[in-house]
């Protein structure tokens, strides 16, 4: 038998205490041994729960018991899931965590104190939810060097967009339907401002490049300046618009990471994801495009990510699996305004202003508008013509970038 | 340094020989050891290779190696594959395959042998070429009980169907640019007529449900009776034709699997799925449908797949990967007669008497015949149907089954 404690009894929480139970001989026979859930933290109540004797408000019952070797964190935010994590592992216990947040932020940290006590840090429920990723890129795509990797990563402001593209809903309606379907939280910002696919483009640039990204180092940009208007203007000029989070390496060596509304061609297998799915492209050397799919989120999908880790933890007690990254400072990350993008641009008025600055554009005549799809420049230039425009009196109303997958 | 020995030095096992050289670097960090090219088999003479001092026409040179643990076997067929793998696993070295006919029709017997000699036999490359799909389906989703996998697992005639679909050419000449291309052998039966879909499905079956599967318990329906006209009245109907892999678990718990020409609605996700890709989509009960995109044959994918197996194999030269399924003897394979489907006929004339047999069918006139899309039935009772139709004198152009994914 194999005691795993299991932190947090949210959503995620109870799926990961769910599946244990109701899978439990499926995983015996992958693991030839029986997990058993020995302690559940939660200071929240639950006396009608299958499992009420295993529940403790004091996280000193889990670190004390040394018969633990594998701890589950599903609590979510920073505090104090740092903490209680950060000690596990310095007891040498094994931490499992689908806390996007937490591996974003303190993932080269964490991973070394684990390296240093033999101990496994593993969060492939961080990204992508149900999806396989991080196991797959690590193990499957260790043959190849990663060019680069781009995904929908945020299953909310898919389906905000999915909303507008298909159902002709404006933003605030379609947000606020995700809100009403328990799709979005209360608080829409994390998914609606880039934020949360910033922590996760964080993780897979991590994963793949070796050295720790955080998300200041990233440019990210949200999706509440996309308007119905612009997705129909997209749409008919035979592209779709999504918020991609997206790394790759520039002919410098240096890291172009960003998260942004972009316009992908209906060519590209991405612009297919629809709803809350999620989608992930890696481009390798070797593999060319490999693409993952499927539920970025949900109580189940998410929680059997979680057991897969803790399966994969139960089977490697003494030994360290070689998921790892070393710290970085950004050094290896190359300035937004260096990387080279083509825009889709909407301004008031006939446009001969803006075809001006972005000669040899797309143009297309849209209700008293105008919208062009220029050519590729540097991004800072992009910028630069954007305020000259706006200095000249041109009303901008939206630049949204041209998706090259 | 870890010495490898690879039999075949063809397409595959170049390219296997190209990434251990190119990639050495990146494998070293993996691995913590560097992987060392000791031999490579082949009874042809490659006098210019930079490697042409490591090859042998003799594979008792490998066989009586006792440095060299880890063997690929990238020959291709039956004989003397068969042979040489199981000697190996027999001394204990592992072995790397990327040959699904071997895997297929020997996969329980050699997993056997491997076990009982503390080797692995690992085989990733041989579904879905450069895509991860085996250890993902065996790790990551291990937390879930697999209800179907249904998949593109042949690019050559997915490549046929694109070009039918998108450029309105007819089968002959589709075939003959695959060839032109090198994407189809001279001798194109193993793909067109879906021995090579099947192969692969077999092996997805066997390690999803622990059983194997071989390919004679596999109903096989080849593409050579697809017409232009049927991918253009599906195309109206909004279907896509694809060469479907398909395996689940009915509700007497037996396994119905097949390999046939399917219409796939187009908001199926792998209807998407174009040109020479793979897609393969795994429902699971707790992550719900998950898909793997990407090309599923090629030198460098294909190899790149290999490579990865062959760093497992290095990491675990003292344990044995979880890898596993026992024989099995098709009592677990339920008729296909069983399986339940719409259908989509195509019939000469006004259709009035298929109507009959079929009732509550969508009909659409085509060209002087009758297009329907039935409901659903036993496919032995459809079976009966479309006889008692001939007998009535009733030409029947085309039968395919209606995906439902």
């Amino acid at each position: 038998m194999i005691p795993v404690a299991i932190m947090g009894h949210g959503t995620v929480g109870s799926g990961v205490a769910e599946i244990l139970t109701t899978h439990k001989h499926k995983l015996f026979k992958s693991i030839g041994e029986e997990l058993y859930i020995k302690h559940i933290l939660d200071l929240r109540e639950f006396p009608d729960s299958p499992l009420a004797d295993r529940f403790t408000k004091d996280f000193e019952d889990i670190i004390n018991d040394i018969e633990v070797r594998v701890v589950v964190e599903v609590m979510g935010g920073i505090n104090p899931a740092y903490d209680f994590v950060k000690r596990c592992l310095l007891a040498g216990k094994s931490v499992v965590t689908s806390n996007k947040e937490l591996v974003a932020k303190c993932g080269a940290e964490l991973l070394q104190i684990a390296k240093e006590n033999n101990a496994n840090f593993l969060f492939e429920a961080s990204v992508g939810g149900g999806i396989p990723i991080l196991r797959p890129l690590s193990q499957c795509l260790v043959a190849n060097e990663v060019d680069e990797i781009a995904g929908i990563l945020n299953g909310t402001t898919n389906f905000i967009f999915g909303k507008m593209i298909n159902d002709n809903m404006d933003f605030d309606d379609a947000l606020k339907l995700a809100q009403d379907l328990g799709y979005a939280e209360r608080n829409p910002e994390a998914d609606i401002e880039g934020h949360d696919a910033c922590r996760k483009i964080c993780i897979l640039a991590s994963l793949a490049f070796g050295k720790h990204i955080y998300p200041d180092n990233v440019y990210t940009e949200g999706i509440t300046k996309v308007t119905l208007d612009d997705v129909k203007y997209a749409d008919s000029l035979n592209y779709v618009i999504k918020l991609i989070g997206d790394v790759k390496k520039n002919d410098e060596g240096k890291l172009e990471i960003c998260v942004c509304p972009m316009l992908l061609s209906k060519d590209c297998i991405l612009s297919d994801i629809d709803d809350v799915f999620n989608g992930i492209m890696v481009k390798g050397d070797c593999t060319g495009d490999v693409v993952f799919y499927g539920k970025g989120a949900g109580k189940l999908p998410t929680a059997s990510a979680v057991v897969a880790d803790i399966v994969d933890c139960a089977k490697h007690l003494k030994a360290r699996k070689r998921i790892f990254w070393v710290d970085g400072d950004g050094s290896n990350v190359a300035s937004y305004k260096d990387s080279i993008t083509a825009m889709y641009l909407r301004v008031a008025g006939d446009g001969e202003k803006a075809l001006e600055l972005f000669p040899d554009s797309e143009v297309m005549k849209a209700d008293g508008n105008t919208v062009l799809i220029t050519q590729e420049y540097r991004f800072g230039e992009i910028e630069d013509k954007i305020s000259a425009l706006k200095d000249a009196g041109v009303k901008v109303l939206s630049a949204i970038r041209i998706g090259n997958l």
